[in-house]
């Protein structure tokens, strides 16, 4: 059966430096001090410190700014399996929150689930470093897709 | 049956000071730009402009900080129907992404589909203002929990 | 703005017939005792009377049920838009369950929000009818692919 | 970090036999043909044939009835852990159908990913077992709540 995250081929041999140059283009990123910390076919890991201007009322990252991380990530571990001329559109994602976001350091994981010709659906996860080690913090599931050859995607 | 975002009643007289004082401690919102536009029995609206720094790899306004909002819109929506004492915490939320985020200006509605005594259902919209008139952008449902009496949340 | 279930035009002017054509070949349909009752532009209405034989242990509509019944409408109400040569695929779908479902008697509604060439998104709502009048029962949002020129779709 | 599947402790110790006896009180179960194979702390997992009976437009098992498998699945996965005095409710999930549910056999798992003392998030994976051997056909996320004391819950 389909195993999550293994044995994906890539068909661009160039998936990392594009990978790269895309998430380098997505200014919230930097914005937000998220850090690309690996790409492998099929899966992305990204980081990122806690940020006391990115909170909701009770001082834990906004659950928004969680899912632009994880969001990022499922993406992009989508985008690594894609051939060289495709574009790359989150079409939705569901997001559960199952602690709060404390940090002090989250790691987000996008790991390719079913790759499709059009469709992909990418798990992701957020995790928290913090004195305890580390703990879930959120999940999301993308529904991912490629496009191609059309001049004004939006993703 | 139920009638989405209408004939609502607040258990707390002053959920709008209170909707509105939860809003301000949520620094994310000031960092992003965020205003609070509407508050009304089970239904908040917010707005933002366009902006440079919270962009994906397009130029367009990046999912999560559509989500960002979204989220904050749906949660306070379920908050102003809570008691006084109540904390809000968003359990899980899903997005659809429906069109590119361009601006110049959007809006985000958050409207309570099904309240409960702990279950909330409500329903977002993000839609973007431009030159052609109104456009919807994004969906959310989200699904919102009241926490009462308890010390450690984190929403 | 994108006025959710109104002013759709279908671009085949037999959509009534083809949908009521494909409804009739999905046989848990009948299996389930549920009828089409309304066909419109973006939008199909469903029915059923409870059925002891499909219920959870309280003797409620199973939610699996009430998924079954909401995603047909959905999908319908999608593919009443779509080209005549169009094949429509749910690509996955998000359900909140709001209250038992105790019936006697269940009303699915699917409302298309989103039209694309694509991706459709829809709206789905399964309401009860009982002593007491109407009630909201389950919510769903469902994303749908058209699917063109292709001998092997399921769905 | 929390590993799923593994390693949760059950605050009941008779939870097999409090599984079993709920999931044959679920009268859609036997008339569907879905047998209970396995439970285990916060793991559950349902077999069941493929049915003609509960097909879509084109012989594939309609997406409700996958969907109502992997349900029971991640409630009773869910309910596994719970105290001998509480009932499961599942508030929603969220299900990405990912190939045609051909069979001839299909497995569902539902493996808790988040215990918690009121809302457990569970994943759920259907499996199709045939001819080029096991193949995944759809992914759940379900969001499900403990409910202690309350006389009229609905699930």
């Amino acid at each position: 059966m389909d195993t999550p995250g293994t044995d994906f081929t890539c068909a661009d041999p160039g998936y990392v430096e594009r990978v790269r140059g895309s998430f380098e283009r997505q200014t919230v990123m930097g914005t937000f001090g998220i850090a690309l910390v690996d790409v492998a076919p099929g899966r992305v890991v990204l980081e990122m410190p806690h940020r006391a201007d990115l909170t909701q009322q009770h001082g834990f990252l906004h659950a928004g700014v969680v899912s632009t991380a994880l969001d990022s990530a499922c993406g992009y571990a989508a985008f690594s399996l894609m051939p060289a001329d495709a574009a790359v559109l989150t079409i939705e994602f569901k997001v559960n929150l199952v602690a709060p976001a404390r940090g002090p350091v989250f790691r987000f994981e996008g790991t390719v689930i079913k790759p499709g010709r059009t469709i992909t659906v990418v798990e992701g996860r957020a995790i928290e470093r913090g004195d305890k080690g580390e703990r879930l913090v959120a999940t999301m599931t993308a529904t991912v897709m490629t496009v191609l050859g059309r001049v004004g995607i939006h993703h």
